[in-house]
């Protein structure tokens, strides 16, 4: 069946919170004719009919008979419920499900199961992107503009749903998946928060500890504030990719301590110098990459009224990605007025403007 | 001897880079009669003699018997150099010497060594400042402006001279700044760069690490960018803290590598949410922390030219802290334009101005 015909048939998205609903608006871009049938509590769903995010209500699982395609955008574990249900009923004839889940491992193992010698395609998704929001009221026909959507296997019917959405869509094996995102994310949230739970431990004893921390601690225990109960989950659903994470951490630690132990003055620099320019490659790698790699400008700005407005009505024909005002010089803060472009050329421009314009000293620098 | 005694010696700073030719400004903004006699390179003496960062270039060391307070503002190891060669001086009775390097166990126990039965008064400092810049010609009176400045002793003649640099002083026992900042500052740095070390192994069997790293591990990693020798000189002169540290982390690892494979649920969510809670309590503290709260405003603004300018124009009798424009949305970024204020206050305020003068959604919370 192709995608022409598969459009005439109806959509169902399952759960129509911040992801489900910015999908059906991102599909309603490039499809405004679809039919979409929505499933969530009552209230959720008057919302979304009323926005427009949706068609029509749907209070019934087996609803989902009707549908040509089925889009589960729940947590996890309800993820695999829902597989399991569906599995249940009398779905259509080379029906496509697709999910939205932070794993793949655990939900491409449980399709195959519960799927299995039925005429369902099943094509693992994840779209990587979010928000501090939630909910269909924080419903974004952009938040997946430019952000990677990872797909288990290519489908030509899924993308072309999803085209709308503006994403980078890229193909990448269920397991495969779970190891680069134990690595680059799980992980990291148990290191944000295992350093913030060692600080509060050391804190009983060292009070300053909550006083000197600093732009450093700050950066790195950002993500300790991330939602408990969705990490819960990925930790619950990529146990062996994240514990082997944290076994290889805990030798990286021993090779330094080991370096330490020894004072190796020129190891240690090493190990200083090759993370420096590891980070700094792993940026230069942007455009592809998902580290944005920015162009900064330092401004010495004096503290009166109007100077900002006065330095960005002179840059109001350039793209500014960031404004940062540093009142407060710390160790490892940057000063003053920093401007960030996306590129050399805007940052070039910027700044002969500002020196044409203004006798404030001006900085600029290639910068994450 | 009194401070104003004191005042009329001479001042000698031992190293005009960043940090002491800042503290040089900062003595001159309160005491502009201090003479200040500078020791460094020659071209360096030359800007600052130019600069008025100093009254008089030194060439020698032994023009410190001249001195009644000499602050030495070099790497760590230059430090202890500088001390051993010190003490060989016939210095003035009575002087006071100071430091401003990142550790004191080491420093501290140093000047017992050399000084010994000597009629010298060493102090040992940390200002806890610093920019990206570095040098004289970085030189900035507002550099230390509100950031700590850990002294070892209460000394008020050393306070006195250092008033005009606007910092808050805060008296802490050698061992107990080295543990503080082991835990707040330099394992973080191993952390991050054990982490970026980390991935760029895994990377060479996955690929897709470098690509699909997002805000996330942007943050966490950050300052493995930082300057190497000055991070390997603090990893050789606090080892036992740092290695303390090391040890103690990889038994919070091992405490939630139990708790994974164990797959406890309500273990893992305790984990989350602990941190959640600790690192938001740590930023309640703020006013004395170092962690800056912020309130922060969010503005759903369309794609137009002059949209931001224009909401600045509105905002411009409020104090703001940071401009974000967020034009990709990804796991862990939140969208479109933060504007961060250092009060409730200022943020009702701008929520206000904006929702009358606009018809943008605004979303306003208390963030970090």
């Amino acid at each position: 069946m192709s995608f022409k015909e598969k459009k005439l048939e109806k959509i169902m998205i399952i759960g129509l919170g911040l992801i489900g609903s910015s999908v059906a608006l991102g599909i309603k871009r490039e499809h405004p004719d679809v039919h979409i049938l929505g499933l969530d509590r009552a209230e959720t769903l008057d919302i979304a009919l009323e926005a427009g995010i949706i068609d029509e209500k749907v209070n019934e699982l087996n609803v989902a008979e009707q549908a040509g395609i089925i889009l589960l955008a729940v947590p996890i574990q309800a993820t695999l419920d829902y597989m399991e249900a569906l599995s249940q009923l009398d779905l259509k004839k080379n029906v496509l499900i697709t999910d939205t889940s932070s794993t793949k491992t655990e939900i491409m193992l449980k399709a195959k199961e519960v799927f299995k010698g039925k005429n369902v395609t099943f094509v693992g998704g994840h779209p990587m992107a979010g928000s501090h929001k939630s909910g269909v009221l924080a419903a974004d026909v952009n938040l997946f503009e430019n952000a990677y959507y990872v797909l288990t296997e290519k489908n030509e019917d899924l993308q072309e749903l999803l085209s709308g959405l503006h994403a980078k869509f890229i193909i990448v094996e269920p397991k495969e998946h779970d190891q680069v995102t134990s690595q680059v994310s799980h992980f990291p949230h148990i290191l944000a928060s295992s350093l913030v739970q060692q600080s509060d431990d050391y804190a009983k004893n060292h009070p300053l500890v909550k006083h000197l921390a600093a732009g450093g601690f700050r950066d790195m225990t950002r993500i300790a504030e991330a939602d408990s109960i969705m990490w819960t989950s990925v930790l619950l659903s990529n146990p062996e990719e994240i514990l082997g994470r944290i076994e290889d951490f805990k030798q990286q630690l021993d090779t330094i301590s080991q370096k330490i132990s020894e004072k190796d003055e020129q190891a240690i620099k090493e190990f200083f110098e090759n993370g420096k320019i590891i980070r700094q490659h792993m940026e230069i790698l942007k455009g592809k990459g998902a580290i944005p790699s920015f162009y900064d400008l330092y401004v010495s700005i004096p503290d009166e009224k109007g100077v900002i407005l006065r330095i960005l009505a002179l840059l109001q024909d350039i793209s500014i990605v960031n404004i940062k005002i540093n009142e407060e010089n710390r160790e490892d803060i940057h000063g003053q007025l920093q401007i960030s472009f996306k590129t050399e050329k805007d940052l070039s421009r910027a700044r002969e403007m500002i020196e044409f314009a203004t006798d404030f000293e001006v900085e600029g620098e290639q910068d994450d």
